[in-house]
């Protein structure tokens, strides 16, 4: 539990600057879904440490606003007497201040923070919105860690399959269309395409947090720190102007005189609005990389290829030792841990060629912990893996030539006949789609239900969205485009690589999720289909096959031997039965 | 082919009012989907009679904009000396004004036939947008039919369900809780729910054409013509003002003064705008009366049940007829023509109880024709009714309470292999839909492709909505809620009314279409599903029954054992034993 001297330490500051309140969000400048712990004020001042929040501090009321998934986390690690915990979408801040605030109350925020939309919302209160200067957590902050100073790589041509000054020219062109004279880059992973570079300021999120700005002509200014280019060759930054990151907004707000500049509707900070909107024009669109960056192109597709066959094997030889271990250590009382699950999972991985690290922190639940869709295991959490029980494991891996992202839920005997009810439901939701032709430009929400609809016929549903785009050695959680009930403007067309992820949760008892990640590719004229990209079979020993269908069979033997095929090579050799056996055609497996 | 002299009489007029050109919408004051003789100036302008389109006539130049349905047809109708055709929607009126006409040229319309999102899209333009006080075809146009003056009918309390008393305090409430002092209701399906009475301006569209103000106290002025009224019981105008139809939009302006008006987003007349303005506020939404009306109440979808009863006693009469004459009359080489077909189903119709016309303008298309979705035959037209080919009927009624719209596709030898694997895409698509259990509040843009997916798989689709709501003795095609592919933010709840109609068309040779009517009624808990209301047969004969899975043969068999128990009691004695052939069990049909 937190104490409450941060607090304390921000109020005696307001006081002394004559302010009568303040804003201090999770989000970091870039609107990062995984910030570095230098940007995580909202940790410092409340101990809350999820990826989704703000607070809000008045001089005698202190308020924290998380939304459904953390009701119950902030209020373990937050000290309630000091904060109130608020519901960020149910009860949010604009409305609270306008119900609560007296009008003119000057209310601090940084507006680097702060998105447009964000801002035009709490600007529409009564309140007087103060943005500030200079952070004041710099000085409160006394052990604030360091700024990420993460070196940043090349990402070759061989690799990244486009020259960065061809994409510049693509982007440039786009903007003479829009009859925009500069782009203020604000997403460091467009940064990191545009460029052919990536970094290592946050662990598995290898984009280099830093800004730019592209001109109509092709020319980069690239607002980043020195130091993390010290082993960049010179040539990546040919074209390009080197500036520190903190001179960016001030030379938005030189440049802009006179001229249009395209800022992203969605994430580019207000701090560029205010710099801009006295002397500029601005255009509030998506950035346009957002979906160059989408469609991959042959050499990035290819590499995706290769990586999925280096993580599938890495798959296979975890699958075959938990099936040897699991049965063995529980007959032997002491049984296998969630977290040694995951060490050993890494393990296999770093055995091959091209891995980095992981893509994203695993999820290794076993049991009711796997109902939790967003579980992390520590020594205090994790649980025993049996035979009889459903284990979860969500994981994936950063390769020089790609990212992966898979999730598999198996167990080794017997299940409950509902439990492996629920697991038909939720694998035919995933047959449904991923078997799906569709007229290319589809959106996602066109397609989400199918992935639920098995589940539907049970009155039963998830509560998190079906699919997601997954960067190229970038973000596990790659926009534009989505498969969920929500909107997404974003088509659906060759190219793109996305996720497919239906899962089913039942609180205190069970969770499952089988997800392939997917590339989407032409197949009749107008149509295109979704190819797996994943390898890794699929358990067939808690499927009630008779309620599949002779075409969900033949889609699992024909995903079953291409999975042989490609990984039989590759796998160690004492996970090869197993995997022959995980792979036999279901006449075989069912008899 | 139209002559021009009602465009040089519009020029001559235009030059008499220093006019520069003036926009002539299809658009009565209503936006109706059918609108009166009186209303349609475009067609007498033009000689253009499809449902949609402007035209704009300049002193040098004349355009008609016309939707991609109606290239051809407007071709044809259409004087192309004196009127060039353009695309409504790929080349809008406001691109071509912007790029054509000179700044500050005076473009005269009228304001009670545009909408202010179609205005605000014009006066973006350098025109000078005139609206006219007076509508200058009153004069030029000499034999202008009259306005129409249907007798508006009481909809009594034991078909409505609830008192227009009622109504009015429900909907008076919406307006307390906006903050609104009044709803301008310029829809007449509104107008006609809220005062429980129903109209006969337009056939087919049972809307009293008026306008009605509702203040927040549940007082109504209702705008319309004394002559409708002649009929009406007094008691159904108590707490009801009547006043002229054109003292409407005086009235708003006069009304609003330091008020706050509710107008209708999608179709209130611009004229509103400018009267109220100046010194009222305007609320842009959605009229609540929209979604209100849409969730029927429990003796209203009684209504339903009892009239799809009757409706399918027609069908059946007349697809037993069908079966004997086609055969015969193809035998003796005097085939039966798609107008007599169409001729003996409304006569079938007409020996109904309750019914009093059809709902809509039927569809009656054999072969070719029906590859046409909004086909209608004539004398020119009419194609014979072959064994061995596909005819479409799509036909529906008003009774006396509620409404009926259904589809079917059938042939009664064998079509090409080909058209059977279309047909048994059609039914399978049908099927996925209408079997679905979904969450309440799902939107329909949710559900779409579930009817597609079997034609998605063949690589084919089609170019049309998959369902629309249908009002209760009013409108056929009733928003708010829409099963498509384009985005519908209304959800889709118990006590709605819904078609599920996919269909396929092959230019040149057949077209495919399988409808129910449905209502949409809870299940599960959280979960909702559609429940038929249409009980005619489905042709069996021209499905491919081995690509059906057995849970889409026992809907079919359940369904036509329904239709069997419901219909026989009611069916002529000589149509029975169809009625018996047709409902027989997959099974029995099968060998």
């Amino acid at each position: 539990m937190q104490t409450t001297s941060a607090l304390s330490s921000l109020r005696r500051w307001l006081q002394e600057n004559r302010l009568d309140g303040m804003i201090v969000p999770r989000a970091d400048p870039w609107q990062s879904e995984n910030s570095a712990p230098h940007d995580d004020k909202l940790a410092w001042l409340t101990g809350f440490d999820g990826s989704a929040g703000l607070a809000l501090v008045l001089p005698d009321r202190a308020l924290l606003f998380v939304d459904g998934r953390y009701q119950v986390q902030a209020r373990l690690q937050v000290n309630t007497d000091a904060f109130e915990i608020h519901h960020l979408h149910n009860e949010p801040l604009a409305q609270w201040l306008q119900e609560n605030v007296a009008a003119g109350s000057r209310i601090a925020f940084e507006p680097l923070l702060m998105t447009n939309a964000e801002y035009a919302l709490l600007a529409a209160t009564p309140c007087q919105l103060t943005p500030l200067e200079a952070s004041p957590f710099d000085t409160l902050w006394h052990d604030r860690p360091a700024a990420p100073a993460g070196e940043i790589r090349e990402m070759m041509l061989a690799v990244s399959g486009e020259s960065s000054a061809e994409k510049r020219q693509r982007v440039a062109q786009r903007l003479a269309e829009a009859g925009v004279d500069y782009l203020a880059i604000t997403l460091p992973d467009n940064i990191a395409w545009l460029l052919n570079v990536r970094g290592t300021d946050v662990p598995m999120n290898p984009v280099p947090l830093s800004f730019a700005l592209l001109s109509r002509s092709g020319e980069v200014e690239w607002f980043v720190a020195q130091a993390k280019l010290r082993t960049l060759p010179a040539s990546v930054l040919e074209g390009v102007t080197v500036s520190p990151q903190e001179a960016f907004v001030d030379r938005c707000r030189e440049l802009s005189a006179g001229r249009r500049v395209w800022l992203d509707e969605n994430a580019a900070p207000v701090a560029l609005r205010f710099a801009i909107e006295p002397q500029g024009e601005i255009l509030w669109q998506a950035d346009p990389i957002t979906f160059m960056k989408a469609i991959k192109n042959p050499v990035e597709l290819a590499g995706y290829r290769e990586c999925h066959l280096a993580d599938g094997a890495a798959w296979v030889n975890f699958l075959a030792w938990l099936s040897r271990e699991v049965p063995q250590r529980e007959a032997d009382g002491n049984p296998l841990t969630e977290l040694e699950a995951e060490d050993r999972q890494l393990a296999f991985r770093q055995q091959q060629a091209g891995f980095i690290e992981p893509g994203f922190s695993t999820i290794s639940a076993a049991g009711s912990n796997a109902a939790m869709c967003h579980y992390h295991s520590s020594e205090a959490t994790s649980l025993p893996l049996n035979r009889d029980q459903f284990y979860l494991n969500d994981s994936g891996g950063q390769y020089q030539n790609g990212t992966t992202d898979a999730t598999r839920t198996l167990a080794w005997g017997k299940v409950t006949p509902q439990q492996r009810l629920h697991y038909t439901a939720v694998l035919k939701g995933f047959l449904a789609l991923i078997g799906l032709q569709f007229p290319s430009g589809t959106h996602g929400h066109q397609l989400d239900a199918f992935a639920r609809q098995p589940l539907w016929a049970l009155g039963l549903d998830y509560d998190h969205g079906t699919g997601h785009g997954v960067g190229h050695q970038l973000l596990i959680h790659e926009n534009p485009q989505r498969i969920a009930k929500k909107v997404n403007p974003w088509p659906l067309v060759a190219g793109s690589i996305m996720t497919i992820e239906p899962g089913y949760y039942q609180e205190g008892s069970h969770g499952i999720r089988i997800e392939n990640q997917v590339e989407i590719v032409d197949s009749a004229p107008g149509f295109c289909r979704f190819a797996s990209l994943t390898l890794i079979p699929i358990d067939l020993n808690q499927v009630e096959l008779n309620l599949l269908s002779d075409r969900e069979k033949q889609w699992l033997d024909e995903y079953h031997q291409r999975v042989r095929e490609a990984l039989s090579p590759r796998v160690e050799s004492d996970a090869r039965p197993w995997l022959f056996a995980a792979t036999a055609p279901i006449r075989v497996q069912g008899s």
